[in-house]
């Protein structure tokens, strides 16, 4: 019996021993943990898995670059493998657990320094283990007329694990991967680089210019295992002169390609300001409703009875919801010309906020999250089935409706088959839709769990067949995930990863990339 | 005496005839050039630099990508060295030729179909032969509603070939490096890989989503010698309703940073709905007119002849401009907006295009660049001194206006020193402001071609250790800006470089990367 009773993959008991001393050495032993007890919240997952198979088998908290670079030279020599977090609520998709057993977390939740926020550029220059609420409270103590763009679990999460995992907020910095500028990584050698205009003495533009000269590298360190990033200049959205949100509701089933299609047309053309949302009907009824309170039967309700539900509660089959920014009178341009556009595809309801700020039922939601408020509102949809399961499907498609709605049946059908219900957040952008699906279910029901890998497989595998590729994924799947994107691209990841860490110390498995 | 007058570094006559051999079989006699005097054009560059130093060995013309791959095998056997060129119009920074002597020119010309113009999407997937001009045609035949986003020299360039290089444009898309979707990559070892959703059977958004699953690695394959990119989703930008220009002019040359700031906020609020462009005085002057026709002095021009030159034209030390899209309503209150804030500058005049659609001096060139149209007007500036010499530095900035200012004064400054005049036109973005300055001058005067060479150097070192480093250059001095951005980077980059190409067979030079 070993003091650990978890160890990384092919590095002796006595090897992790001599490890886990030195990385006391370099962080304090109060910043090391290796008791069974204190690793709990670090093995805690929503996924369907147990959490045995991702148990890491020690956390270190380093303080800073240094600290990291002196970690990186122990893990190099016993080749224990490191999985970095920056808050770790990648919740639905892992947690703060990593993509395999034994990995050490590299828990970087003490370097959360705000170094700098730019009162001109609306950019912050900030540390992984900074939160988004962490940045708003600056930015409001300093009256600075910013938002902070969050995802929907915003308080409590980082930008820059936000950003490298490529997730979408709700503001026109929305796209996390495309707004920020600037990164500082650590690679595996302990070489500190920094991208973008970052090399230069006394640069004027590291958190300005994003592509610096030479290859744009700075995507190579997002959902990748080539580097630690441990600074990156994040985006702000000047706070507009206003914002008004509109809601658009489909009776039937078969309107989402018309509603995708309307809203596409209105995005491309910048009347719609920023991305929105198209929510199945069940989700909106899911929004902090137990099922149980409204189905009493097994497996997924009945189409016809999901139907009857939502008509009962005067709940359509299709909810788009969308923002606009401007002033009064732009602002009521934008919303004369789509309620104009989404009026001609036979809606129920075209919802438009009036200019006395009167908003319609459902729209403060969206209008909230556009200019700049935090909430942890999302997951209300997280209690559905109790249990504390939840997985998260993330297919992309083109933004056309007859694409979006091949997604959208091919998801419920496979839910369905595994006895899942369909609730769905399509996010729509300009050209693309990505789907958040979620799986619920209960963790402690060894018969859910199943149910709820295999359709994760299988919604994993069918879709992407049919050309829906994920853009994120659960950390047990991450293997299968990279295979569906074909051998070549992952020998080339190989290549790079060989290259930059022969020994294989970084993340190994992360998006499927081992050396 | 060899019959090939310039061959490769390290390559012998006799493996060089023998690589041809083969070139010719692979792609046919006639797409292979070796005679000195077709091989001209392609040695033809307007830089400081001797043509001898950057000529090609030899060019070749595949038609495929099989091509390509069999002609990579070649290479590898052979260590021949290869630089891509699309349509080889990278004009005052090498125009089609290498950054190392000898190296063989692989001109993609003919590799020129548009394969999909998608219809919904605003998107295209085309081939690196392809120009704006051929894209631009092909949208009209099909009476599609979209623009192309070209960069100055439009009609003759390749979308691919800007995009890798990171042009701009004028329209929405105009940051060309964050608007396309997804490449396919020949690699070294002759993989092919697509990037994005690309690698998945049945793609649904190869064009419309960009990141993938994984690291994102496209921006790996700009400026770079990583690959060659053979096929790209370029981005279209939709046609806006109405658009409407507008300039500002300045008669003192401490007038800019408050030019910049009030530009900086009116872009980033999305009052102001593209980049615009910030030209000094001379600028102006130089558009369309020899220097020699209104000063007859060698050296540069003094700084009070510059400004009698200017008032006695009626032009200003700066002229600001830019341009709202929108309808008649919607630009109204954008330009209302626009001509408050620069009026509270103490500007000369503010010129706002009147709702008839008058468009005021100078407007025409900002508005139509804005509207899709492609022109070769900004040659024109090119025959300021004569002789065929012209070199452009391309520093960055913050969109700061004290910033500017620092960076507007030194490089006149330095090109005073040298005895050039100021010609520089700054392209205001949002958060930054990327400056194209030039350098005019006689190829055939021994001691311009000197002075040029020297002054390019100035201009590169002295501007990047104030912290303004240069996001594109030379391919004669693209060592020394690799390292300028320091060693850590570059040995970064070189880790790469050897894993994926360790013959060193793809651009060596390109970027300052070698293996």
């Amino acid at each position: 019996m070993t003091q650990f009773p978890v160890l990384p993959a092919g590095v002796s008991a006595a090897a992790f021993a001599r490890a886990v001393a030195e990385f006391s050495e370099i962080v304090g032993r109060e910043h090391v943990i290796t008791e069974p007890e204190k690793l709990a919240p670090y093995r805690k997952v929503y996924i369907a898995v147990p959490e045995d198979s991702v148990a890491p088998s020690a956390v270190m908290m380093p303080a800073s670059v240094p600290e990291i670079q002196k970690i990186l030279a122990v893990c190099n020599k016993h080749r224990v493998p490191i999985w970095t977090i920056s808050t770790g609520r990648n919740i639905g998709m892992g947690s703060a657990a990593p993509a395999m057993r034994g990995e050490v977390i590299l828990d970087l939740r003490r370097m959360n320094r705000i170094i700098e926020v730019d009162p001109d550029l609306a950019s912050a220059l900030i540390e992984p283990g900074v939160t988004y609420l962490q940045l708003k409270n600056h930015i409001e103590e300093r009256n600075l007329p910013f938002w902070v763009d969050a995802p929907s679990p915003g308080p409590i999460v980082s930008p820059i694990g936000n950003t490298l995992e490529r997730g979408h907020g709700y503001t026109t910095n929305q796209d996390h991967m495309y707004s920020f500028s600037g990164m500082e990584v650590v690679l595996a050698n302990g070489d500190v680089i920094r991208t973008g205009m970052g090399p230069l003495p006394n640069c004027k533009s590291w958190q300005a210019f994003r592509s610096g000269y030479g290859p744009y590298i700075d995507g190579m360190f997002t959902q990748s295992n080539f580097g630690i990033v441990t600074k990156m200049g994040i985006w702000l959205t000047p706070v507009t002169e206003g914002a008004k949100s509109f809601v658009v509701y489909y009776g039937k089933r078969e309107d989402l390609p018309q509603a995708v299609d309307t809203f596409r047309r209105l995005r491309l053309a910048g009347t719609i300001s920023v991305s929105g949302s198209i929510l199945s009907g069940l989700t909106l009824l899911g929004f902090g409703q137990r099922r149980s309170s409204f189905y009493a039967g097994t497996g997924a309700i009945p189409r016809e009875e999901v139907d009857a539900l939502l008509q009962q509660r005067g709940l359509p089959q299709w909810r788009v919801g969308g923002v606009v920014y401007g002033d009064e009178e732009e602002t009521a341009i934008k919303l004369r010309k789509i309620k104009r556009a989404f009026e001609a595809t036979g809606p129920t309801q075209v919802l438009i906020e009036d200019s006395s700020g009167v908003v319609p039922s459902w729209g403060e939601g969206d209008l909230a999250s556009a200019t700049g408020h935090l909430s942890l509102d999302a997951f209300r949809i997280l209690n559905f089935i109790g249990g504390g399961g939840v997985m998260w499907h993330m297919p992309v498609s083109a933004m056309k409706g007859h694409y979006v709605e091949q997604l959208c049946t091919m998801s419920e059908d496979i839910l369905r088959r595994f006895g899942f219900d369909y609730l769905s957040m399509n996010w729509c952008n300009d050209r693309d839709m990505h789907q958040t699906t979620g799986i619920f279910f209960d963790r402690t029901d060894p018969a859910q769990m199943r149910a709820a890998h295999d359709c994760y497989d299988a919604l994993m595998q069918e879709t992407s067949m049919a050309g829906f590729g994920n853009y994120r994924c659960s950390i047990h799947y991450m293997d299968k995930a990279a295979e569906l994107f074909g051998p070549e691209l992952r020998s080339f990841h190989r290549s790079i990863k060989r290259a930059i860490d022969p020994n294989g110390i970084l993340a190994p498995g992360k998006s499927g990339i081992h050396i």
